[in-house]
Parts: structure tokens; C-alpha cells; sequence
């Protein structure tokens, strides 16, 4: 069964959980949520627990809080480890990758230039060098832990593109094991087809931004 | 096997990691974290990955993040679930009561009468009316979900002990629902046991903030 996620046209919080969802290759559409009516709708109707996006409908569930809702898909997806130690280490590092990320999601809702200045300063010299020496300590096979997908390895894709993209790949030079592992899931066939899709949206502008206003407040 | 939880001598972070250990009857002592070399010694030796507390030592694990070791304290007690709905809701509301309460967590180093104002105008009246609801939709068993203890109630029950004490039990008056669960949970025996020994630390004061701070700076 196909699942629908509701959010805003961008990336933020909704990007671990379309990525969740691609990995673990459960077919999604969308509907981006641009009008204030379209919102409260959903809070009226009762789907949202908190009043907060993202939302995705699945098989009767009305799924909210992006990071447990990317848990449900990995565990379908088979993203969480195949022992005790694996999931613990996953689950550890995916928290990691959370909170690296937590810097970026403010891109452009706090300043463009603003955002990537602080997170050069502060999250990328301390996430950058423990996830390239984890890389490194698994064996450099371009995975967290263990040698296959997780959804750890989904966390640390989200905040490297974004580093790619925002601040440009010579950024991620001094981490080739990040770089190494960034081609390993650029390659990986449910994440190619993901990133090239219509289902990936663009990064942040001032556009957005203002549309998100206009629906929150 | 006892656990060692490394942390300020404060409730913080770690809070919800001992009411997840209490629950789950795993035997802890606790190291405080009060000086910077203690901090260091613990950098040095490899154990924190993020190098953030806290850090729970147990059966040759080292256990960062602090909702992960929630998790894995709660595994280990049975109190994620029985089923995958049960497990969908439990991670969902625990969610759900961690961005509650982090509007707490900054008591006292972001003003003490600022922070408790803030969470009066903000996270209160959004959260408080959804528990409150979902306790009554549940049966008013005293459980968010089931009919049994799970990680979700611990993580309420933090936030709820928090509002009591820094704000006083008027606070709830408005939500039965959310009195009679903190009832329920005040009895239940391994959490009375935790709440009454010495393993319970005291609320953030003027000494423990400046005491993280020479800790961390």
C-alpha cells in the first residue's frame, strides 16, 4: 500500500522520513502543504497528535514526528540492525545524525549565510571527524555499522548533501571516508532513484520560507 | 550487571535514561560529573562519541544519546510495546514528550522565572490538552498506551514531575486525566523506589548551573 506524506514543498523536517520511505521502498506521493486552510484541515480532521508536519497516512496510521515515523519505515525497510549491538549502535548514531542535522534545518528561516557561518563553526568540525572515524573503524565500506543500508547511514546522507549542496563538496574534502561514503549511498539504486525523482524538493529559498510563514502563522 | 551513568549532578539529560533504568530494574550508581578533568578523562578514553553526556557504562557498552539509552533500558524492561501499533504509539508520544520537555531543560541557564514563563505561554497549553485527551481516549488507566508501564509514560511522567514541582500541582488541575496518570505512576513500585533514594537528584539551582558551566567551559 502506498503512503502520503503531508508537508510543506521543502526538504526540513519531512527529508529523513522521504528518505526512510525510499530506502525502505515504500511508494509515497505527496501533498505539499502551501495554504494555511490546508493546514488546519488536517488539525481539524485530527490527524496531526501535536498540530505539527510532517504527517504521512499509512495503511489507516496517521504518522507524525519525523523521527519516529522514519523508525516505522526503516523497520520495514530492514534499516535497524540484525542484532542487539547493531540496533543500539544504529539507534545511537541515527541521534547523532540528528542532531548534526538540527543545525541546517533552520537554513534560511534564520538567515541563509547566517546558518551555514554557525554550522561551520560548530557543527561541522565536531560531527565531521567522529562519523569519518567511525566510517573508517567499520572497515571504510561506505556504511555506519555493519555492512549494509541503515538508517543511520540515511541520517548522515542528509546532512552530507546538504553539505554538498549549501556549502560545496570541497567542504566534505578532509573526510574522505565521508566522501567515500556519500558515492556508496549515491549509488545504492532506491536512493539514485529517490534523489533524481520529483519527490525530492529543492533546497530552501526565500519563496519557501515565506510560504511556510504564511501557513504557520 | 549494574550500569554506571556518568553525569552533572543534575537531573538534565539523564533524567529520562534513569527513570528508563529505574523502570526497567536495572541496578545503576552514578558518577557526578562535577570537574572539568573528569569531563576530559572521559574524552580521552574514547567513551563519549559526540563528546556530550550522559554516558552509561554497561555490559561493555558505552551508551550516548539519551534518548537511544532510554530506549535501550526500555527494551530490555519490556516498555516499548507488545505489538507494532503499541510501538508506533509509544515512540510517537515519547517523541512528543521530549519536545515537550525540552522547553525544561534550560531552566535555570536560560533564567529560571523566563524559562517556566515560556513554557507557561508555550509548550503547557500545547501539550498538556493532547495527554490529558489521549489518557481519556486510553481508558484513564493511568497509561498513555495499554494497559501496562511503557517508555511514553516515563517520558510524561518526567515533564509532569517537573510541572508540579517548579510550577506547583495547580498547574494540572486542568487535566484530571494527567493527575490521576501521575498518581498511577507515584505508585507504581520501582519508580516510588527511584523517586524517594538518592539516585533522584534536586532541581537546577544557581550552584549547579555555574557548576555545568566551569564543567563545560
Amino acid at each position: 500500500m502506498s503512503a502520503t506524506l503531508h508537508y510543506f514543498n521543502g526538504r526540513g523536517k519531512a527529508e529523513i522520513v522521504r528518505l526512510s520511505m525510499a530506502a525502505a521502498k515504500v511508494e509515497f506521493s505527496q501533498v505539499d502543504i502551501t495554504e494555511k486552510h490546508q493546514f488546519e484541515a488536517l488539525k481539524t480532521e485530527g490527524k496531526l497528535v501535536f498540530g505539527q508536519l510532517p504527517l504521512v497516512e499509512y495503511e489507516g496510521n496517521n504518522l507524525v514526528q519525523s523521527c519516529s515515523t522514519a523508525r516505522y519505515f526503516a523497520a520495514k525497510g530492514d534499516l535497524l540492525g540484525s542484532n542487539e549491538q547493531e540496533k543500539l549502535n544504529i539507534d545511537i548514531l541515527f541521534e547523532g545524525t540528528r542532531d548534526f542535522n538540527s543545525a541546517f534545518i533552520p537554513y534560511g528561516f534564520a538567515g541563509f549565510k547566517e546558518v551555514l557561518d554557525n554550522a561551520k563553526q560548530t557543527v561541522i568540525p565536531k560531527y565531521l571527524p567522529v562519523f569519518n572515524s567511525i566510517l573508517s573503524k567499520n572497515g571504510s565500506n561506505g556504511h555506519l555499522v555493519g555492512s549494509k543500508l541503515s538508517l543511520a547511514d540515511l541520517g548522515l546522507l542528509e546532512v552530507s548533501l546538504t553539505i554538498e549542496e549549501l556549502l560545496g563538496e570541497d567542504e566534505l574534502k578532509p573526510y574522505p571516508e565521508v566522501q567515500n561514503f556519500l558515492k556508496v549511498m549515491k549509488s545504492n539504486e532506491a536512493i539514485a532513484n529517490y534523489l533524481r525523482s520529483d519527490l525530492r524538493k529543492k533546497k530552501n529559498d526565500e519563496r519557501y520560507v515565506a510560504e511556510v510563514q504564511r501557513v504557520l502563522n
